[in-house]
């Protein structure tokens, strides 16, 4: 179905991107920011509860919000620190018209929890800046910059940020690099939150993994799940039926 | 090649088993220990030097020392804290003629440092016991229960042995089940052995991991690789490719 978006106002370089998903459309812009997907995969793999609150940090344009929209029928917010991401999301919410039901915070999640409270949050998403800062990497783009690396915010900046919103036995699902999988176990256990649920993700069947997701449980006890791995592109080359489905799949509930 | 072993003096209940790699035989007994999957893998997965002196823990019939010996000149010594096991190993070890390559040690992990002394290892292995104990654990067989359960050592235990044992910049490799990664991962770090090279054995492709191989560097920097997965059985209900040339592999050199 073709939709028309007159009344959404689009900034200089911004285009509407079809979300493949319920028929949901996101603001995206090439100089600025467009998900990944590493955020749809996170958005698939989150437990989250059937209503309730849930929190999504670095949410960026809001893709992880709105996807995660099509799963439960819980208030869902978002977090992102940079004005320039958060006014997209924010409109990208209104195109959809789930005002109602997704809030977009502009708002630094080292100090969320001074006006959000300790612990109110069912479940928290986060897909962070992977990359540790190096001075090479702030390039033309700083937009890209500060969602990619590790300028406002460290990896134990976001563990700990969530550890902080998330409620006793609330699920915290993170999307992140494998190289890094050391620090996010023990920075988890160092946060309280459980290592319960790790999938990684390779490109081939023969490679090496590219992403991990990972899931804890607040205040959980120990012993984690390894599950299947998930490869991207099968013998032919192209997508395998489970990323097909993680992106197509959602359309055929419209 | 058929073999004559009249001259192996064997007790009650073992049977001398191909090893199936080398023409190398080993002495099993299923009343007191037979090596698993679980020890062949480690033995094909873990980083050995050409030369100079490796040490495998919780050694039980000697099997991994018996299949490093393939990809080594290394002098290769196990530990093993069970009489019965160690006795196994070193008639193994007779057996195959590999004693000027290959010595046992009865000895408890805990304090074969004592004796060993700190940091003499180029590359250390381990298939320890992988359960915690519960009572119903010890049931008549005492021998296979103290080499399943943590009645003799803890993970941590293991993990602290590794890393007094290894020397700067030597490998640990460990075999292990997957619920227990984030124990490994914290304690290999408690410990200065930095996770560096995961792979996880899944039974089929679309099956948890029940087996993941874990190799850190002692001293090592952080940043960590996950392997392709390792399957097991494909799709026609038999071994892949891989474990194929894990078992029956090695034969083709001989």
């Amino acid at each position: 179905m073709e939709k028309s978006y007159d009344d959404i106002p689009l900034r200089e370089g911004e285009r509407v991107d079809d979300l493949l998903t319920q028929n949901l459309h996101i603001i995206q812009s090439p100089d600025v920011f467009s998900f990944s997907m590493d955020a749809v995969l996170l958005g698939r793999f989150a437990s989250v509860p059937a209503r309730g609150r849930v929190l999504d940090l670095c949410t960026g344009n809001g893709v992880i919000p709105l996807l995660l929209s099509t799963r439960t029928k819980a208030q869902i917010e978002g977090v992102e620190i940079q004005e320039r991401l958060a006014d997209m999301a924010e409109r990208s919410v209104a195109m959809n018209g789930l005002q109602e039901r997704i809030a977009i915070h502009k708002a630094d999640l080292k100090t969320f929890h001074q006006t959000a409270g300790h612990g109110m949050y069912d479940a928290v998403t986060v897909n962070p800046p992977y990359t540790a800062l190096t001075g090479s990497d702030i390039k033309a783009n700083l937009h890209e910059a500060i969602a990619r690396h590790e300028i406002h915010c460290t990896l134990e900046d976001v563990v700990q940020a969530c550890g902080r919103l998330v409620k006793q036995g609330g699920k915290v699902s993170m999307v992140h690099r494998p190289h890094r999988l050391a620090d996010i176990l023990t920075l988890m256990r160092q946060y309280k939150i459980e290592p319960k649920r790790v999938r990684f993700v390779h490109p081939r069947a023969g490679m090496e993994a590219n992403m991990v997701l990972v899931e804890g449980l607040r205040d959980g006890k120990p012993e984690m799940r390894i599950l299947p791995p998930l490869i991207v592109y099968n013998e032919e080359g192209v997508y395998g039926d489970e990323i097909m489905d993680i992106y197509y799949g959602g359309q055929k509930e419209v």
